[in-house]
């Protein structure tokens, strides 16, 4: 330790900070490829108390600090600078409350996202937000990035389920916001403002977040399609008809394909896309919807629907078995899913990249996945030649850089094309009076 | 006019400026008792670029703007301040875009409400917020102060269905904060920061909203009890049964006499509390939670249903006969709403007033309206005392001071007891970011 990182830990109870060079590179990163800075340490947070101390003495001495959950991330807005501390929130996992009655539950950051919906499914509530990453991510992570989701198309994301928050502000003072009642309107909308900023206005400590009922039955529906124009009239029609699907999930051919080389799920060589659908309520009107597929398959028992949405948590693993994958995460008005899709097989075509595609379909919201070669550090140029054409296409088709993954390090270049400079002024006014001395997470979200 | 006021009608086309007193007093207040200040004009913008002007002119001579709606609010938010403009928005009465397809417009902010939701309904779609005052209250005022309503048991507030903002800024520079898209997490969340801020970050020139589905079937019930205990018991069995209620509504004696005193519905004398809910699908197992009622009224029919919602919505006519209203507006937990219901009895006992209360009790939304002499200019003392202790009990009881109406004026005495003075220095630092000169709204809402 150098005299800095001695000071740290002298604010501390023992064991908070690591130093070990080894032990502080594995905590610089998420899951992006971006090549991080160099941290002067790793706190490792247990209470509230001990990010009040961590602040202040960054504060103090001008650190920088990383704050991050599970390191999950998909955009990189956990990467460690230089010179900076490493706050992790993984080991605050209480659940300080859980009232089946107000359907709220009061937790910490490092709750991890299935362990709440576990919880409150003891008492017939669940907790709605479910990222793809929700067995490892936590609570904390999603807050910061306002994760969405498979179940966003019925629930919205994690901001439609945050009422209040817990926030240790760069200066180490304690603020409160939102409530513990289900509507408020008393001052500015901080937890808002919190939700989303990617731990560049402040570090959750806590949240207060809704539950909701979980649903009775289920009904599941699985479609194949010979085009992926057919898929999507499927959504247009399931949404339409006013289904209320809780899940509207789309995968293209090339994910379809690495599934099936990977489990041999029987892939039809004419099919081109699979729709998974799952609402409360009957599964054949769905199906019925469903008119343009080459084959549907319906669940009857809740194992039978496991089986079908099995495939659809396959994707991502199948696609790292062909290398390493750069997620991206457009969304689009859901009228000009096609033409967004389209887009993508023409950015892949032009730069000989191999994306494969899955979408949250009934919210929009899309994810190519980039493969690119096993051994290199970053994305090579055809990867960002190709990306940046995508992400230009979903702003033409009146659309959004990231639908649920945030803006972190990688986004940060086109972020101007879609918010505009009016928006980056105030979002750094913003940025200014919550973190005055520019301490907290530099460089990240805005 | 004078040199100030026919600079700005010199920057604006012809007609859009009001000078007459009397016609400027009638613009200068909402449905608040404060007396207000007194206005140098009155603006009607018939579009952004009037907006843009008139921003720009108070920029230049420093004159507060105050925006208004159609001055329905009920918290004081567009009431004039000495020397302002009253911005009006009532004349931009625009629906730019219906996107049946994508499930959302764009409206200009003086669209009414319930003529949104009539377009919408069109289609097969709904817009969900519906405050009572919809059939008279705009779009623009009601994303001014986060609007509830009856449905937002289900729906959630007026901030769950707006996806982005046109926003003009109190220089005059016009900001597009969102998407047209179900989800989005680029930069920091401006629209929800707009949404609620009573006019003082911004004037909305346009708004994309979300339409939902519009409920196929819906089942009615009211029902009546004999004590509130009951029927506040009903609420909580509806809501933990999964019924998913669009609307679940509690009167309490003093205001269901007022009806009947009117209206002649034929109350029994025993009966304290009557609730209405309605849901899609079966009334019967709604009527069947109501267990301890001593009388029950299912809807087999839209027009039965229209008749039993009827009652609820003559409450607040019912109530303007006994005298003039100070319509209050806490939240507390689902779980402690007969604990706030006795404070607030106990309150009109200790001080002698008669208040009489509605509740949106699905989502603990208290109504208590305080009744007051006609001939008074304002709420006597002894309604502001029963009302302070009426809060106290609201934020003791883990509640808010406002679930819907905004702080306005009328509220900030008692809103650094709920935000405290950390959130104070937030808000204030934000309004600065956005509003150097103070002129937008000023005294108001933070």
């Amino acid at each position: 330790m150098n005299e800095l990182t001695s000071a740290l830990a002298a604010a501390l109870p023992g064991g908070r900070v690591l130093t070990d060079p080894d032990v502080v590179d594995s905590y610089a990163r998420d899951r992006t490829f971006v090549t991080p800075g160099r941290p002067l340490g790793v706190v490792l947070a247990q209470s509230r108390d001990d990010v009040v101390a961590t602040m202040r003495w960054a504060s103090e001495h001008r650190v920088p600090v990383v704050p991050r959950g599970a390191g999950t991330g998909l955009a990189g807005g956990a990467t460690a600078v230089d010179g900076c501390v490493v706050l992790s929130l993984a080991r605050m996992t209480a659940i300080r409350e859980l009232s089946p009655q107000d359907e709220i539950a009061v937790v910490e950051p490092g709750v991890i996202t299935a362990d709440l919906d576990r919880a409150a499914r003891e008492h017939g509530l669940m907790y709605a937000p479910d990222p793809s990453s929700y067995e490892i991510s936590t609570i904390g992570g999603n807050l910061a990035t306002n994760a969405g989701g498979l179940r966003c198309v019925k629930y919205g994301v994690t901001r439609d389920s945050a009422l209040g928050l817990e926030v240790v502000l760069a200066d180490g003072r304690v603020l409160n916001t939102g409530r513990r009642t289900m509507k408020g309107v008393a001052g500015y909308d901080l937890t808002g403002l919190f939700v989303g900023s990617e731990g560049t206005l402040g570090v959750i400590t806590a949240a207060t977040v809704r539950l909701r009922r979980a649903p009775r039955e289920m009904a599941t529906v699985a479609a194949e399609f010979t085009s992926l124009r057919d898929a999507a009239a499927a959504v247009s029609a399931i949404v339409a008809a006013g289904c209320q699907p809780s899940m509207l999930e789309l995968m293209d051919r090339t994910t379809l394909q690495a599934i099936d080389d990977w489990k041999n799920i029987g892939l039809e060589p004419s099919t081109r896309a699979m729709l998974i659908a799952q609402a409360e309520g009957s599964a054949d009107e769905m199906a019925d919807l469903c008119g343009a597929a080459s084959y549907v398959a319906v669940s009857s028992t809740p194992e039978e629907a496991a089986e079908l949405i099995g495939v659809r948590r396959l994707a991502y693993q199948a696609k790292e078995r062909l290398g390493q994958c750069l997620v991206e995460d457009v969304c689009v008005p859901r009228s000009v899913l096609p033409e967004m899709i389209t887009a993508i097989e023409e950015a892949a075509a032009r730069h000989g990249v191999l994306i494969a595609t899955v979408a949250h379909a009934g919210d929009g919201n899309v994810h190519p996945v980039f493969v690119f070669d096993r051994g290199l550090a970053e994305p090579p140029e055809e990867v960002w030649a190709a990306a940046d054409e995508v992400f230009r296409a979903a702003l033409d088709l009146g659309g959004t850089l990231t639908g649920e993954h945030g803006v972190g390090l990688l986004k940060k270049r086109w972020l101007g094309l879609e918010t505009g400079p009016v928006a980056a002024e105030l979002h750094h006014g913003i940025k200014q009076v919550f973190d005055p001395l520019n301490i907290l997470n530099p460089g990240k979200a805005i």
